[in-house]
């Protein structure tokens, strides 16, 4: 694991240390342990992008100059609210879908003694962003832009996780309101202005900036927001399985993806009624008959071409900035993003901002998609970017496994057998149990590492 | 209803129709509609107490001066938040518990169509408030501290929830973990800071104080907060079907109720036993047993000694109080709970700070608990209360329906039968429609008032 990110992880431990004795509430031992639990359950198991990015894009914003401790402190707790904000989400999207997996583990609320519960840990996790912004920038000039800030980006992906649920009601499957309209629309709210918008915003609002000067910063990332996401769409379907990380299900889902709206506005009236009469249906030949209407229709071809528009649009846009480091910003996330063969691009370590990895087509099917990051992060000059040699599928966790009260571990060594890591009972944090024996909240079937583990 | 209570309301359409034409989201015809109408049905149906003690609270403030119109919107706007704030527990509440009914209707997630989907509306509800704050108080000093009040609220009522969900979790029901202090706890998180602290701090906010200077009225609201959920538990056992507007269950509901915990506290271990024996069952004979130790420990007794205690208590820390006008609103608080009959007390109208109707005893069994709120509104001389003959039950509605477009109709006159007021489509919200036909969400089956209107 990179310097950086081991630093990162670091002030997970520190600010969930703070929130487990929150003057605001008088915990006991039982509330304290639940809210431990399921801080570790559900917050630092992601690939932290959206996260790291918020203290890689303040440094760039800094000439790339070395942060100072209390610098690097400051832009990762802004980076793990976002981090809080994604396991808010995710805990209720869950619940709200009726999902069974999340990150190689049981969803939270299917975790015994959960259940709905689970609900009101959500609210928590959202309560807790504002603990943190207020323990650490109550005094900052930006404090009220920083609230501002989240406020709006949590109202707009809630509008368009609205749009996305109302719009997918059970029994009142409808195609005729999937269009590429709608699609732009539930993207750009549910998914790009907090995963794309937000950490850049963050990193502004701690360099100065006035967030409010900045509106095309802002159009930028939510066009490459919804750039990715269609390159998600895209990938569900003509990605291989083991480049990607998991088998796409969009069609069996009824999603409204790219292609289906693409479908919709390329085919005739007869190709019309077969992609109503297939899908959303499970059965694999309904399924293939989409697919093979895909390819008669060179959904590929126009994804290529959509592609090439929209890379050459953005870096037109990015080019267009006044200020360098805010391209380099800027540079730094479509590179991250462009022509990604995988749906787990994000994990990608910064690189260069001067020297985007275009075009890169490496693949390895035996270690998965993280290969691809793993690849980057070896062959980067980026300084903070350790030099060695490939590292096996379990030691390229996120886990610290030190000694400190917040050290947390990942899926992999939770899941250690005899004689792991994690029995040895080495591990100040008592999260090393949840994956061992079946800890009082449940957890007792969990942390195989399989291919969901890609968000 | 009052004019205060009727101007209220108005501020309710118009804080709405904002809402739904926010630019910080693209509304379609559909999701207009859906947002509309979740709040139309979430929001505005209970007694409207907190919000209306917003208004209340930041007269008095005002030395009882009459408030200009601008006062008058921005107290109620604040009030208002509290009612959304309110509305995002609840609909997050009966998920959490799998209610059947709330108001009178149907929980929001038993709505045909809505299922799931409400816990993002609770979401939503929750990011409205956000939204109200920013379009009326971002350029007030004091915006800063009204979004740090809400966060810390909504935090201490999360954590305060946890702690109750936590205790009673299913499969570990655990008597032994009841106590007094634990009942404090929950009752003083979940309850107390967001009914009764936050509508006076938003009115000191609003009259230009600092919260950090009045951290004993925090205390005193506190206080009276637990005094008013302990006379709940105590009348959801003693209190009258008739007068309390429900029958109590919380015998039978497992609840960490006062009255369960003073009598673990009183009792020998042989009837320690019967408790726990007893106690969470829904078999009458069990629920009779219970109440026949609670007879036998004399807990009326223990509940008449704590109320003179609270009350003296409470008093005396008000009379400390070095400012009139912040002493005229604790008072007004005090009054309205000091030995209320129901569990509706909050419904009853502002008296006059100088005169705390202390010991009324007034029932009147066939019109229910609000009769008391009408005989103290009639008998008032407030000069905003309206004189005028008993109202009938469904002209007692808080419903305001003029044809402006924020109109919305109460349970009472959504139901309304052929040649009532709302199936004559005279006015201009649709909201009129949710219980006269079958409305796209749902909803043909609501509306008849009957006990369970009381919050």
């Amino acid at each position: 694991m990179s310097d950086l990110k081991s630093r990162f992880i670091e002030v997970y431990g520190v600010l969930k240390q703070e929130l487990l004795n929150d003057p605001a509430f008088e915990f006991d031992h039982d509330s304290r342990q639940w809210v431990d639990r399921m801080l570790d359950y559900n917050v630092p198991g992601g690939k932290l992008n959206r996260g790291l990015s918020v203290v890689d894009s303040y440094r760039l914003l800094k000439e790339g100059k070395e942060l100072t401790d209390d610098e690097f402190f400051l832009s990762s707790a802004l980076g793990w609210c976002i981090e809080w904000l994604q396991a808010y989400f995710l805990v209720l999207d869950d619940i709200m879908d009726g999902s069974h997996t999340r990150r190689g583990q049981p969803c939270w609320f299917r975790v015994p003694k959960v259940g709905m519960i689970a609900a009101n840990d959500g609210v928590l996790l959202r309560n807790h962003i504002s603990r943190i912004l207020k323990n650490h920038f109550r005094d900052k000039p930006y404090y009220v832009d920083l609230l501002d800030l989240f406020n709006e980006v949590e109202f707009q992906t809630a509008s368009g996780q609205m749009i996305d649920l109302i719009t997918t009601i059970e029994g009142e499957k409808d195609l005729s309101k999937y269009s590429l309209p709608l699609h732009r629309r539930i993207v750009q709210y549910k998914t790009a202005y907090y995963s794309f918008y937000l950490p850049v915003a963050c990193a502004l609002l701690m360099a100065g900036e006035n967030l409010d000067k900045h509106v095309e910063v802002k159009d930028i990332l939510v066009q490459m927001g919804i750039y990715f996401q269609v390159q998600d769409d895209f990938l569900d379907c003509f990605g291989s399985p083991e480049v990607i990380g998991k088998v796409g299900t969009d069609i069996e889902d009824y999603k409204c993806s790219w292609l289906v709206v693409k479908a919709l506005e390329l085919c005739n009236e007869e190709q019309k009624k077969l992609v109503h009469e297939n899908y959303g249906k499970v059965d694999p030949a309904c399924v293939a008959k989409v697919k093979e209407l895909y390819k008669t229709l060179d959904l590929e071809g126009a994804f290529v071409e959509y592609e090439k528009e929209s890379y050459e649009k953005l870096t037109k846009s990015i080019e267009a900035h006044p200020t360098k480091e805010v391209q380099a910003v800027l540079k730094s996330f479509l590179a991250k993003i462009y022509k990604r063969q995988n749906t787990n691009a994000e994990t990608q370590e910064q690189t260069s901002p001067g020297t985007p990895k275009m075009k890169i087509n490496t693949k390895n099917p035996q270690v998965g998609d993280t290969s691809l990051a793993d690849i980057k992060r070896e062959s980067s000059f980026s300084p903070r970017s350790p030099k060695g040699l490939a590292k096996s599928s379990s030691a390229r966790c996120l886990c610290s496994p030190t000694t400190h009260a917040g050290s947390f571990r990942c899926r992999h060594h939770r899941s250690l057998g005899p004689g792991g890591m994690s029995r040895g009972g080495s591990v100040g944090s008592n999260l090393s149990l949840l994956g061992t024996k079946t800890a009082p909240i449940g957890g007792s079937k969990m942390n195989t590492c399989d291919s969901s583990c890609f968000e």
